[in-house]
């Protein structure tokens, strides 16, 4: 069995893990940088560990691809896999900690006003004081509630807000982080009640242009907005006319329809938006990379020794 | 009994309970947006509840001053009051919540790089990711275990931060959000082990200077400091130094030795501060202002009662 890992940032002692786990499972390993630089014997690997797209489409050897990423929509569509039988798995559940943290950032930086103040000692002005807003007795609505929102919410409620509304597809959520959950049927319900929408969904047809024109006018006026999930489950258009006709208090961005966000977006421009990157899950982050190379090496047993993978993507939700 | 309100951001509805104060006690009260639009009859007032400090200097009526906000030192020199028997309470315990979200959220966005990210699509640049830093697994160290850290030091705790260590006068504090609170004599030996530093002293001879250039170079490469309580802790030209050095990751600075920052400091320009203009602590929150409301009207009834006033400063110690 041939294993291929792509991944420029791992440490020695993820490559230690790894290699402790091939070995007891009698399998050949090669890390490389990026396909480009894959020696020729590991040319048909049976798993790829890491980005290995190009693999996926031309190698019918291939029987699992495991993503170092969360998102895995653009592998849903016809042809992406030279073998149709090839596994997927994904890491989600690795970047719960890192996204949520800068959801709390950003949150607090728009709420706060710090994006404004921060603007204005770049060019060495004392500011004066502005109104503020606060988590503190704010109401919050968490839009998808799997580990990402399981950890913001658990991150939020240490500020003490007035309540925590989580929103899912079923409506059941075990978390007793939520003062509530519902099911998407009601998010119009929530909506009224929801200063801060705090969005971390996948982008499967159910959720694309979920925020929708008019579920963005029925939030209350100077309502924020967090998108760490998916660019496709927001009108940007709408969004960029609620923010200009002072309907909404800010958005914080990581995610676009197009990325990277076209020059020629309003988005660039448009006042109260606060654009990331897509850089809220990150690699960078030592806690992350461990736990992306703990969920792999997990697998790789259950691989191994023919048992179900845990982190497998339902290629019918798209998640 | 005489009592002058100055302050021109109060609500009516918190008028009326300090109108529901006054009756119940028999006093007389104005309210006023600066001392100097104080009606003559108040002009030697009893009790002031504001920033009165003309008032103080000069009329030897006054009995009690209660301050709206945390930090008195510059009321502890001489000369300040005409009454040297004048009473004052602070407010300290109203900015806790504000004050430390400010913390969370400047320590976020000097760990995560949020204000290079920010900077950058202020361009219409989509930047690519840096190394980040997080609050998970983290060392903190919180110098001041009053209202502020502990409130702070509570929310940091939701990020799951390796240890939190509190350090104050005493080694003395109560609350269990700390893994362990020593005295201020051992400050050297926390240092080593402190990623981040959260400072929230209040200004006296024993905190003035207290983050020496010795001390700042005994914390870890890329530690980063938050500075929230009084400017005067802080060596600044060491500061400056050690950033530009590279043996500091970052400081969020919301106070300095003079305020407004003078347009001369190093610190506009040094790479790594994030300077805030004064504003962690803001009355514009609607949490902030009613909780100083209600420290005044209870201490009031305390007035009234002849009883000692809960929020007194201890002149002795400055806070």
């Amino acid at each position: 069995m041939k294993i291929v890992i792509l991944n420029h940032i791992l440490q020695q002692y993820h490559k230690d893990q790894i290699l402790k786990v091939v070995k007891a499972i009698g399998a050949e390993v090669c890390f490389a940088e990026s396909e480009s630089t894959i020696p020729e014997e590991f040319s048909a690997p049976d798993i790829v560990y890491g980005f290995g797209i190009n693999i996926a489409k031309t190698q019918t050897s291939l029987k699992w691809l495991c993503l170092p990423s969360a998102g895995v929509d653009y592998l849903m569509k016809p042809g992406v896999f030279a073998n149709e039988e090839c596994l997927l798995t994904n890491s989600s559940g690795a970047y719960g900690v890192s996204i949520s943290e800068h959801m709390i950032a950003v949150s607090l930086m728009m709420m706060r006003r710090l994006t404004e103040f921060h603007e204005e000692t770049l060019n060495q002005q004392w500011g004066k004081p502005r109104a503020q807003k606060s988590l503190w007795g704010s109401r919050i609505t968490v839009l998808g509630t799997g580990d990402i929102g399981q950890c913001f919410a658990k991150r939020a409620k240490a500020f003490e807000p007035e309540q925590i509304i989580g929103v899912n597809r079923s409506g059941a959520c075990n978390d007793p982080v939520f003062d509530r959950v519902v099911s998407v049927d009601n998010l119009d319900a929530i909506l009224p009640e929801t200063d801060l929408l705090a969005m971390s969904l996948p982008d499967t047809p159910q959720t694309r242009g979920i925020l929708s024109r008019e579920r963005l006018q029925a939030l209350p006026q100077g309502a924020f907005i967090v998108n760490v999930g998916r660019g496709s489950a927001i009108d940007e258009e709408a969004l960029a006319d609620c923010l200009e006709n002072g309907h909404l208090g800010g958005a914080a961005l990581d995610v676009f329809q197009t990325e990277p966000l076209p020059q020629e977006s309003r988005l660039w421009k448009t006042k109260g938006v606060l654009i990331t990157p897509h850089v809220a899950g990150n690699l960078t982050l030592k806690r992350t990379l461990d736990k992306n190379v703990d969920m792999f090496c997990e697998d790789l047993i259950n691989f191994a020794e023919g048992k179900p993978l845990k982190y497998i993507v339902d290629r019918r939700k798209g998640y």
